[in-house]
């Protein structure tokens, strides 16, 4: 029996189209993957009647209800107000909720505008949920047949409180959830990973998705509930080694750690109690700022070019980019006197880069103690996306190498 | 009188999360610009039932609305017939649009599937749109009080289909397309921008509104159609006096270049062909990433923290961060002989950077001809909003100081 979920957003700037609802698609995917049949999204601006009419449409028609949006201080944030309403009940003080909102500005040494007093406020019988990041507490609560929970539209502070609404949400709804197992790639495009699957042969019941995101591309593998753990993990694996190791992790297996590519790096280098030494280019400062805040990191230098990177080591160059990036890995590990060294060159104008149509090569060299690993890729997009790519692409040559365990 | 729109997407890629539903936002925004009063987004699944009920369903409550998806030829694409059942008309054959798609494919030099022929169906008393790019014509047609347009859901024909649409829609409707003003700011919150704002006078049918972003927070002045521009530019004044030198810069005034911190620091640079020396700590690198690409970045180097940086740069140092921050700035200015020189240090434990309710503080000192000029921030939220944070914060310094001359 099917248990219908509805996402609701609330705000001006998402009716308007100033901002993209990403929260919605967000949202959805959690539910989906906890067993909820999403039916319906829906955004509406910061009118009280649009509010308190459009919680009543679903409070007869939905399970269970995240909505986003409309929780801050200011007098155009009515979600509360219009729940309240809905449910026919008063809102009331929480003086809990408004020491914590107190000590939030407490903590960043300002005084606390008056106006956050508002935040305090919930219908009765709504049970508070508490925003570690922020000052607008979210609150969940039955208004008829639906149970309605109330997040900030902060992407950040809505996420990270979603998180314990999704550890109560299988003990008030008996769901089904299917199990979905994502294999993260990069380097390698949709429709290249679609081809190499060709000749996947997937188990009765199991469907295959793909999702091209801004840093990975994912194979999604949905197995229905009750499908064997072992199975599960074959099925996984044969995908893995027909894609290759394009893949740099796997989520959703059990027992097996997943994340994105700087959470797999990190825990291969911190692993080897490994210190690395960088220098980038095309990244301009990307590439260490992913890695910030990890010990490992002992050194990042940027450079703005191929040039320039030869006159901040001062070596001796040919013109060959391949042996200059490893001419500067091997001087770049012996001065810092680190396990590993990473060298980021590009070759292209900055016109190239640039130029959405314009293209750059990309030369990553890994040095170690006991060799140096290249690697070469053509870089299009915006001058964005190739930054983020060449910081990635760096970042992938020492996963990979560190995977393959031939250091 | 308000003219009421409504945004529909189709597809269960939108409903269970799949992809981002990009095409709302952009619709929304070009109806609001039309001087639509967009009320409400809703997205729905590919079930008849629920496209058929959700047609009517707006039908009878909103004066225009733009349909997205649906249109494909596969099974799952069930708008027309939606369409059709909700408006009581049945689907008729359009051989000129079977033509059209037949010579889709034959340009292509591909066959045409059998499945394609579904597309030329139409309710009767719609009026086709064709489609330059795809084998998908849209259709628009009025349903009891609403003006029902039905386009494809990849977004590029989409918007290609728009196009045409938007010129019909002013003579459908008498539209007063109203003005929006946008004043951004960073460094202050947005109950302290809505407490100072206090006392400013707002004049009859001004909307005032706000929005809390990652980067900054916004103020938005909403000016009814064929308000006076004069008196539109004196208010937004008047706000951004009220709101005080937070404000970097204003959108949606006439005769002035808007943009985020980045843009609008980076004409206040080049105009005076400065050339700048970055150091920076807490953001690792984030400072000198969203700077890539720009002529007037000399250099930028990448300290751990404190004591790395006074390492780097082999200077003298006390213990006050701020003499500290003002040492390195000279020392850097000298030593890159750079017209600006941009320190950013900050004191905490990594363990205060990392925890999400840890806290730091931002030093800022920015070396220029005259002077030294200096800012102070506390810090708090996840490592990653630290980092943030202070790359915007040591880069609005600058700003701050080219916007008010004084250098």
């Amino acid at each position: 029996m099917k248990i219908i979920a509805e996402i609701f957003s609330q705000g001006d700037e998402v009716v308007s189209g100033q901002i993209v609802d990403s929260n919605a698609a967000w949202l959805s995917g959690q539910l989906t993957d906890l067993g909820f049949t999403v039916s319906r999204h829906t955004a509406v601006g910061d009118r009280l009647d649009d509010l308190v009419g459009l919680i009543a449409e679903i409070a007869v028609r939905a399970d269970c209800c995240i909505c986003s949006g409309g929780l801050g201080p200011t007098i155009d944030d009515l979600t509360a107000e219009a729940a309240a309403i809905a449910a026919g009940q008063p809102l009331t003080f929480d003086a809990d909720a408004m020491e914590r909102i107190e000590a939030y500005f407490a903590k960043r040494q300002r005084p606390m505008p008056a106006i956050n007093r508002k935040q305090a406020y919930f219908p009765d019988q709504s049970v508070r949920i508490d925003n570690p990041g922020g000052t607008a507490p979210g609150f969940a609560m039955l208004i008829q047949r639906c149970w309605f929970v109330f997040l900030p539209g902060v992407p950040s502070e809505m996420k990270t409180m979603f998180g314990s609404v999704r550890e109560q949400l299988p003990a008030r709804f008996s769901l089904q959830p299917g199990k979905l197992v994502t294999l993260r790639s990069i380097g390698i495009g949709e429709s290249a990973i679609q081809q190499s699957l060709d000749d996947l042969q997937l188990p009765e019941g199991v469907r295959l998705g793909f999702r091209a995101a801004v840093d990975e591309v994912q194979t999604k593998l949905l197995f229905p509930a009750g499908f064997d753990p072992i199975e599960m993990a074959a099925c996984a694996r044969q995908a893995q080694e027909l894609i290759g190791d394009y893949v740099f992790g796997i989520d959703g297996l059990e027992g097996r750690a997943g994340g994105d590519l700087l959470a797999v790096t990190d825990r291969l280098v911190s692993a080897k109690n490994y210190r690395l030494a960088v220098l980038e280019t095309a990244s301009g400062g990307l590439l260490a700022a992913k890695c910030q805040g990890r010990d490992w990191l002992e050194t990042a230098y940027i450079a703005k070019d191929m040039a320039d990177a030869i006159q901040q080591l001062q070596i001796d160059a040919g013109d060959d980019p391949s042996a200059i990036a490893q001419t500067l890995a091997t001087q770049l590990k012996q001065r810092q006197n680190t396990d590993l060294a990473l060298v980021q060159l590009y070759v292209g104008s900055q016109d190239d880069y640039r130029r959405k149509d314009g293209r750059i090569v990309l030369y990553n060299c890994l040095q170690t103690g006991t060799g140096s690993y290249q690697s070469q890729q053509t870089l299009a997009g915006a001058a964005q996306t190739k930054q983020n790519q060449a910081a990635l692409l760096s970042l992938d040559l020492l996963r990979r190498r560190l995977q393959n365990r031939c250091l």
